[in-house]
C-alpha cells in the first residue's frame, strides 16, 4: 500500500502589501534602540536577502480558519473525493484563528472542528484536529495522514496548512516583512500505483533551538510588554537551517533508494530566498553535486512566508501550472522540506 | 503487538481555590444580566450539580509547560525508561501557554518542544508536537501514539495533557467556577504481553455542535468585549455529552469483544459530576444493566475540571491508591472516555 496526494488547493488572500508598505513604519532593534540606517536602506537589504518584493494579508472579517476552508475546498474538489469520506482533517498551524481587533489565538474549538463545520461534513467518524508543529506542520500532517493510513484507521485524510501571520506581527520588528498569509490543503489517500511518500524524516532540536522563533513584546519599548508579536532569531535560525535540513533531507533521500539524480522538485519551506537556496546548495553538496538549475520552485517573491502554507500553497500553483517554468509530472520525484519553531523540522520523498 | 501504558504521572498545582472564595464576584448570565439569586445560592447549586467544591489554581510562576513537564518528568521515572529513547512527545492542551498577566496563548513553540527542552532530551528524532482537540486531547494522544507504533514509526510515546484555566476565565461568568488547573502524563510502549489498548472510538460533532465550547467576552458587557474567555452552552454540551458518549463507549466495547461484565473501571473526563453520573447510567442502560458501585472513580470534588488533564490525572491517582476505596490491577479492562470542545469525543478499551 503507498499513500498519496490526489487533490490540492490553495487560498491565496487577495490584500497586496507591497514592500514600500513598510517605508512609513519606526523600526527597532531588538533592545528597543531605533536603527540609523533610512528604511529605503533596510528594505532593500531585506529585499536582497528574503527574496520578499510583495506579501499577501487577508481581509479584516476573515479568520484563519475561513482561509483554510476554501483551501480545503478547492483539494477536495481538486481530488474528486466525496467529502463524507474523510477519514481525517488535520490542520496545521501556529496561532489559531486571530481576529482582526484582537491579538488573542483562538483555538476552542480547534481550528479543523471549524473546517469540518464550514465544508458541512456530517460524518462523526471524521475525525478533526489541530497540530501544532511550527512552519513544518503541513509536512508533517502529511507523516500523520500516512501514519493513521498504515494503521488502518483511516483511508482519506485531509491536510490544511493555515495562518494569517499579518495579525500577530510587530510592525517595530524588521522581521515583520517577511510574514504573510494563506492556506493551502491536500487529500491524501492510500492507493496501490507505484507513487507517493517513499520515505520521511521528522526531528525536533529542542535543546538549544527552543527559543529561536517565540513569541516576545514590541520592539517600540514605549508599547506594553505584556502583548506580545512573533519574534525570531534570525541568524540563529539560518544557521540551525544550514546544517540540519540538508542533512534531514539526505537521510529521507537516502531511505527511499532514489539517486539524487531522479530528484526533479524540491519544494522547500518559503522562509527566505537566500537560506532555502543556501539549503539545496548544501543537500547537493553531500552528494558532490552541483545545484540542477529550476530544482527549486518559489513563489515568496509574490507571497511572502506564510509558514505552514508556503509548501502546499506552492505545490498547488506548480500543479496548476502557475508558476513560470516550472511544473511536476507523474513519476517524478520530489522532495517537501521544511523547518521552522522547536525547532522541528522534516522532509518527505514523494513520487508523483 | 500490545500497546500499552508503562507509567504514569501528574502534577497537582499547589494553589486550593475553594467556592466560597468566588462569594465576592459579581456573576452576569450570557445577556450580561446580574442574577437576582445571592450568590450563596449560585455556588450552592453550582456544587449539587458539578460536585467541585473546590479547584487547584497553578502559581503565577508556572506556566503549562512546567506543569506538563513536571508530570511528564514523574510518568517517565514511574515507566523506568530512558527518556532518550522516546520517539514522540505529544501534549495535548487548548490554550497554549498563558502569562499570568497576559491573556494570549502561545504556542510558539509549541509546548512539547518546551516540555522536551526541559526534560533535557538530545535525541532529535524524538518528534515534539502538540494536538488540539478539546478535553479528549489526551485521550486522542493516546489513540495516536498507538496509531504511530502500529505503524512502525514509533516504539516509546509521551502523552501529556494539561491545562491553566484559571488564567482564561471570565470571573464574571458562573462557569468559570468549573475550571481547575492541572497536568498528566502517561509513557506509552508497545508490548508483547495479553493487554493495552484493545478497541478505541474518536468522532467530531461539528455540525450544530461546532460553538457549543468558544471563547467569548465577558459577560460583564462594562469590560472590553475584544478580550475572550473560555464559554460553554452548558445545557447543550450536556444534552451532547449523555446521547453521544455512552452510545461511543459502547461502540468501542463491543469492537474490544469485552463484555459490558467485565468492565472495572470508567475514567470518563470530569466536566461535571451529574453529567457524568448520567452519562455512565446511560452506558450501563444500553446493556439492560444496573451502574455498579464504584465503578466510576472521581476526584472532581477537589480538583475541579482541569479540561485534558482530568483522565491522566485520575488515572495516576488510582494507580498510586491517592484515590479512597479505588484500584485498578493487573488485567483489569477499563474504559477511558472524553467528551469536549470540537464537540470532539472518544472511547479506549484497555487492559491494565
Amino acid at each position: 500500500m503507498n499513500i498519496k496526494i490526489t487533490g490540492t488547493g490553495c487560498y491565496i488572500p487577495s490584500e497586496k502589501e507591497s514592500n514600500s508598505a513598510f517605508l512609513q513604519h519606526e523600526f527597532f532593534d531588538s533592545d528597543g534602540v531605533p536603527f540609523d540606517t533610512p528604511n529605503e536602506t533596510i528594505i532593500e537589504k531585506f529585499e536582497a536577502i528574503t527574496g520578499i518584493a510583495e506579501r499577501r494579508y487577508a481581509k479584516t472579517e476573515l479568520n484563519t480558519s475561513d482561509i483554510a476552508f476554501v483551501a480545503a475546498e478547492n483539494a477536495i474538489k481538486d481530488s474528486g473525493i466525496d467529502p463524507e469520506t474523510l477519514d481525517y482533517i488535520i490542520v496545521a498551524h501556529n496561532l489559531g484563528d486571530v481576529n482582526h481587533d484582537s491579538i488573542q489565538g483562538d483555538i476552542i474549538p480547534c481550528l479543523a472542528a471549524r473546517v469540518k463545520h464550514k465544508l458541512n461534513i456530517s460524518n462523526p467518524k471524521c475525525v478533526a484536529y489541530d497540530l501544532i508543529f511550527g512552519c513544518p506542520g503541513w509536512v508533517e500532517g502529511l507523516i500523520q495522514a500516512q501514519a493513521f493510513i498504515r494503521a488502518g484507521m483511516a483511508r482519506k485524510c485531509l491536510v490544511i496548512g493555515a495562518e494569517i501571520l499579518s495579525r500577530v506581527t510587530d510592525r517595530h520588528d524588521r522581521d515583520s516583512m517577511i510574514f504573510s498569509d494563506g492556506a493551502g490543503a491536500t487529500v491524501v489517500e492510500s492507493c496501490e500505483e507505484d507513487c507517493g511518500i517513499l520515505a520521511f524524516e521528522s526531528a525536533s532540536y529542542t535543546r538549544d533551538e527552543v527559543g529561536y522563533l517565540f513569541n516576545g513584546g514590541s520592539y517600540n519599548r514605549a508599547l506594553p510588554q505584556n502583548i506580545r508579536y512573533i519574534k525570531m532569531h534570525g541568524r540563529k535560525i539560518y544557521e540551525f537551517a544550514c546544517i540540519h535540513v540538508p542533512q534531514a533531507m539526505k537521510e529521507c533521500l537516502d531511505k527511499s533508494g532514489i539517486s539524487i539524480d531522479n530528484v526533479r522538485k524540491i519544494f522547500i519551506h518559503q522562509a527566505n530566498e537566500k537560506m532555502d537556496a543556501a539549503i539545496i546548495k548544501r543537500f547537493y553538496r553531500l552528494y558532490n553535486k552541483p545545484v540542477p538549475p529550476g530544482i527549486m520552485p518559489m513563489n515568496i517573491h509574490k507571497m511572502g512566508n506564510s509558514s505552514v502554507a508556503t509548501i502546499p500553497t506552492l505545490l498547488d500553483m506548480v500543479k496548476k501550472g502557475e508558476i513560470e517554468q516550472q511544473s511536476v509530472h507523474k513519476g517524478d520525484v520530489i522532495i517537501f522540506a521544511s523547518v521552522g519553531a522547536g525547532m522541528n523540522l522534516n522532509a518527505v520523498v514523494y513520487k508523483c
